[in-house]
């Protein structure tokens, strides 16, 4: 598993509808009420978005397409890629064009921009903290109702890794599934029955116990949920590379070096979605 | 103004519209292929929400439609309210009936009252450090695409106020806008002819240059942007209570009280919804 | 207040969204099946709308929007404006391009520019009447559901101005809210204490007693409901400059004037969009 | 051709589709902050919808509806049907339940109502105007975009005939077409070949002498376009019976009569859909 | 009636929307994976779609739709129109661009093409059965659902005939309807005195009894339902001419030239739509 | 893996959303104009759904939907799941109710159930033919446009197994894909980086040259195309159980069974979605 991998962009269909539903929100029927009021449609401008702290960008095509749907006459270039670094000061993309359509796009445009870089620059912090281990993170399903896709595409551009997309895509059984089933092994094969041949099966487990129950079984991987270091690694040697390793529960930039260093394959950090700190950005005129 | 104000619910088309986007979003096409694998539709349980940190919680009317819409089989009872306090340990709601569909539910509910709770937790710290004084806490448009309604809402539930909704419910005139209209009694005097007379007009201003300019103009509030406390002292005496008085900029909960014994009226914060961090909360089975 | 304004154009993502509810409406599944059955693709064509009384016109926008999406070979010239008047014979807007297109098209198109322009000369004609006066003309909420935003347009068209757009950018208070609050004042309190600072309040009163109770509170617009011309002479007399004047009530053409001379701020009339006589309105087929 | 029709209800999917459409554009993200500021959940109300001119009620369903999305709580009893007479004071509905869903349903509601209840009283005058003769009054597809199924239900219920819906179910060759087509004979036959077996064709005339022309092809029914008393009558003549004959162009209630005794069929009206004047109904809380 | 016609294309925006509907379906919130992680985006390639077996084409307007709005760099050539006849081995249609959306593309657009083709190609069948007799071939609505336009059209491109779309635009009764209305008679008055004049009238029979009772009534066509091709022979020559004949009920291509040749005008086959075989068609790189 | 396997039900909103599509479609703007013009709201009736051929059901839950959406009075009851086998005469659903509901309903309740069991009754077929050997039939991403979900819950209502439901799910490395990434392996390993640790990774090959260059690699699954029987022998040997196998090309009924003899693990067929035979469904009234 190599961890330089290019970055997948979203489906531009995806992203359109996304991006019409915070125009709606934003202009509701009225509009722009106040650059309608104060800005001529002939004025046009020249205009920057730049980062006021460092961190990894998310989101240039989306604020690209932010301004294209209000008036095409806008240019967006930019000389970056969603992933990549930047400085306080650095200049992430250049506008020019109608000064009223950039106005008014300024604030779903950098909405989607500061809160995907978050993402993407805490998610980059947790993948350096465990840089020269085998260990990689990813994401989970504790994201932003509506904004899934965006959210996992924004922990893939901070080097991230993503877990399941939802309910759909893979089968995870926890603690109330194996109650309800009757025992792990009945579950697992239940889920094993059920389920077509590409989905993969991880089970979580809290005790070593749970996990000798659990290594006779077809899964493909195991959360290893709230266990401690030594646990981990314990776990680790006993699962001895036969299946998929994850380990969760509270981690943090203080403790993921030394959950990655029991030797699992990945550790799942919720909070990279779901409280992410807004990237600081701003769209300043050129006068 | 009292502070001490009744939460407004949100209409329920708003909800459902909101909960169907991130069901259908988790569920995908096939649906929760865990769950339907391992948990039979005639298992019936009961499991409670509780809070696993102090906190404000909001979305309980959310919740309470996620798992309705999956399944109206599911009773869901609170005994407390949006905007109600509650500390680590706290149930917030018990939810009985078919266990699958509690489990399939699970996420998207707190995914919303997490989220929902962590704002107005947020807003509620800040509202607390400011007591005493005669400003009020408020949020901006800062907010993450397509739940601007609800991260509003949950402002609101921690005692914050709500600026503007969007751009189409109020002017505020800033820098670039005076710059193209040609100065800001130009900018104000276009804005009032454009604007019906149910419509406010606020200006931002960054000197106390500007706000003299300001003082004489038909406006109904004024924006005091990134000015020290000894500038905003010195704005408020110049207003003298004329029009309503607005500061922003790096406001923190260290900066807060500051700023608000400057004697402004408002302070609006926009990491209340760009950088909320989730309430940590649970639903566990009742065994 | 300049009377003399600038028309805000309309977001348009809105305009597509309600040209495109009005396309499938008249096609369906199966299209145009008499302009398919004898026009073939490649004849080419030129046509012009026109009117046929004189009027004012509104949703040119609209129009253009409607032949685009249908084909965007069809090009739509127009060297007027919205709010411009035209007389019998003038021609608004020149269409050429493929002869089916215009033939699919014409209906939806007129039938928004005959509806909205309907809208702008009925506006108009009581702009007119109050000339001279210092009285505005503004619309109500008793507007063609789905239509709102364009009609509200249509109302700026005429020379009007807008009354709120709905229940959730400005409050008033009418008789039953006062009545369920406890008396007006408790209802103003409460209003002033949940709305945000960027939010207007207008209270109605139908009599001088009511309006004298309301005069001390907080309040920025008064709503003279249904009061005779001397009532509302009166009432603009004590209310003396100090909140805006709105009357509201049954007004015709004949009785505006005489509204307007009483000194009242605002006249509302609900008839500019509940009961707009459409614009006639032609398109010719040039030979 | 019996005139004493029942009349067909709506289908409720579009019912609920065109309300929920209404509402969400009267209720905005923050919905009724009036309301909801002044009324508590627990205050209970009985109110009544009462008209306050006479005419013929349309839309009864889909105010039930509106009040039902709002709040399944509020019973809304009608004694009344669509299509009814009533005289000014008289009840058209009943409401009892929470007061705030009462308060913030009540402009879409009328709003539908007297829109459609409008178009039913004027389609009521024309259809009363010429009882006692062989005529029927139809409507044309000149409707307000958006609403063409509640407007020609609306038709419907004051009496009137509907014309075909949209572009697709039936086939209309106005002049263009057959200029377009390279004569009315290649024009009938075209458009024959192209519809389906269910589908009636109807082409409009100018001159007796393009009607001359028409008589021998096979249509089903003739649209005699502007033609005057005398050339309507002779146009009967010439037809016999053998199609169905449409009379249309400036047809007001001054005028249907005379037209209804030259024999035609039908008496198709623009202004019933696109000028209708909005029937006056108040709804009132009972004390 | 001719059956030479050409064919009708479809509203554009229809085609736009059922294709985005199975561009979501099968991109998902993921998007292309397996493109995207192993072809560059500055890839490109040439393509072509060819046919496996004989048949007739239907769709290639939504085949370039969905390859449009993947990616507008692709460009989508082609010789041929739906309806055309093709051999195995024949290039229907040429593609160049970007080789990520002609892979990501290809699934969705053969999708459409195969299914309407095999409609088309299934009709044809029928069609060419019954040549140089007086019937014509017509579809049901036993149609998939969501797809009835786009079959209705595949019906049309292999030359075949349309009934009516749907509930709405024309009237079938059925014995059902006889028996609810009490009488054959009673049920054709009230749905004669509710349609339109726009609107044809048609009722199904099983038995000779039944259709002399309705030779009588203002019907225009009749469903000869489940006859022998005695009865159909004999219900031709009672009904002689006077009204459109339809024989219907288990046709097969064994079948239909016999039912053809006792002189009915149409004949409909429910499997055209419910159960077409989809032509098998290729998209294949160019080295 | 058990064959044996309960089935998983489909999520409520996406069926609800799918059936208001099919409505909509059948209902248009007008509704059932024969139903309403010809049975009164007050008839009640009794009605049963029955087989007639021999088939296995799919579809019960959207034909619930479908009546209980036109009028919640109408009941639906059924003895059978999905997946039962029913032989002619078999009723498999018991309708009571307003008959005009139920009238309204029967074509879109019945073109669902007689498209999707007649998918699960081709798919049985598949699965009955290679009974006694140890692979498993499975579907493709061959199906209709919008119907994806539902023809794969009607293919594990026949017994089949899922594949993927689209590209978003799971990797499927083809031949272009490998051309364009330079190499089986650099796709492999591609995928393997881009991929999260819950997606699996099947390569498709058509020789055993092919398949072992790939046996080295980390795949999770072989998909063995157009293979002779001798071919399909010889790769299963190969892979020796390391990783799944499926074969897919041109599979019939004729040749499913050697194909699974050879001891592949699955086999995909295209024809169970793109080709099925709608199952002879029937809707009587009982009187």
């Amino acid at each position: 598993m190599s961890k330089a991998t290019a970055l997948i962009a979203l489906p531009d269909i995806l992203v359109e509808a996304a991006v019409k539903i915070a125009l709606e929100e934003d202009l509701g029927l009225a509009g722009d009420i106040t650059t309608r009021a104060t800005v001529s449609d002939c004025v046009l401008a020249k205009a920057s978005i730049s980062v006021r702290e460092p961190g990894r960008i998310a989101g240039l095509q989306i604020a690209r397409v932010a301004f294209r749907l209000l008036d095409p006459a806008v240019t967006f270039r930019t000389d970056i890629s969603d992933g990549d670094y930047s400085k306080p000061g650095d200049t992430i993309a250049h506008l020019s064009g109608p000064a009223a359509a950039i106005l008014t796009g300024e604030r779903v445009a950098l909405n989607f921009l500061s809160h995907l870089s978050g993402i993407a620059t805490k998610t980059h912090a947790f993948v350096k903290a465990i840089e020269g281990t085998n260990a990689h993170i990813c994401c989970t399903r504790k994201t932003t109702p509506g904004l899934r896709a965006f959210e996992k595409y924004a922990v893939r551009a901070g080097g991230g890794q993503n877990h399941r997309f939802g309910l759909y895509d893979a089968v995870l059984i926890k603690d109330n599934h194996i109650a309800a089933a009757g025992g792990v092994e009945a579950a697992v094969k239940s889920a094993r029955a059920h389920a077509g041949h590409m989905i993969k099966i991880e089970v979580e487990v809290d005790t070593l116990e749970q996990l000798d129950e659990l290594l006779s079984l077809p899964v493909d991987a195991v959360l290893l949920d709230n266990m401690s270091m030594a646990e981990l690694s314990e776990a680790v040697k006993r699962i001895d590379g036969k299946i998929v390793t994850e380990a969760s529960g509270g981690v943090s930039l203080d403790t993921v070096r030394g959950i990655a260093e029991t030797g699992v394959d990945l550790i799942s950090v919720g909070s990279l979605t779901h409280s992410p700190k807004a990237l600081d950005l701003g769209l300043d005129f050129l006068s």
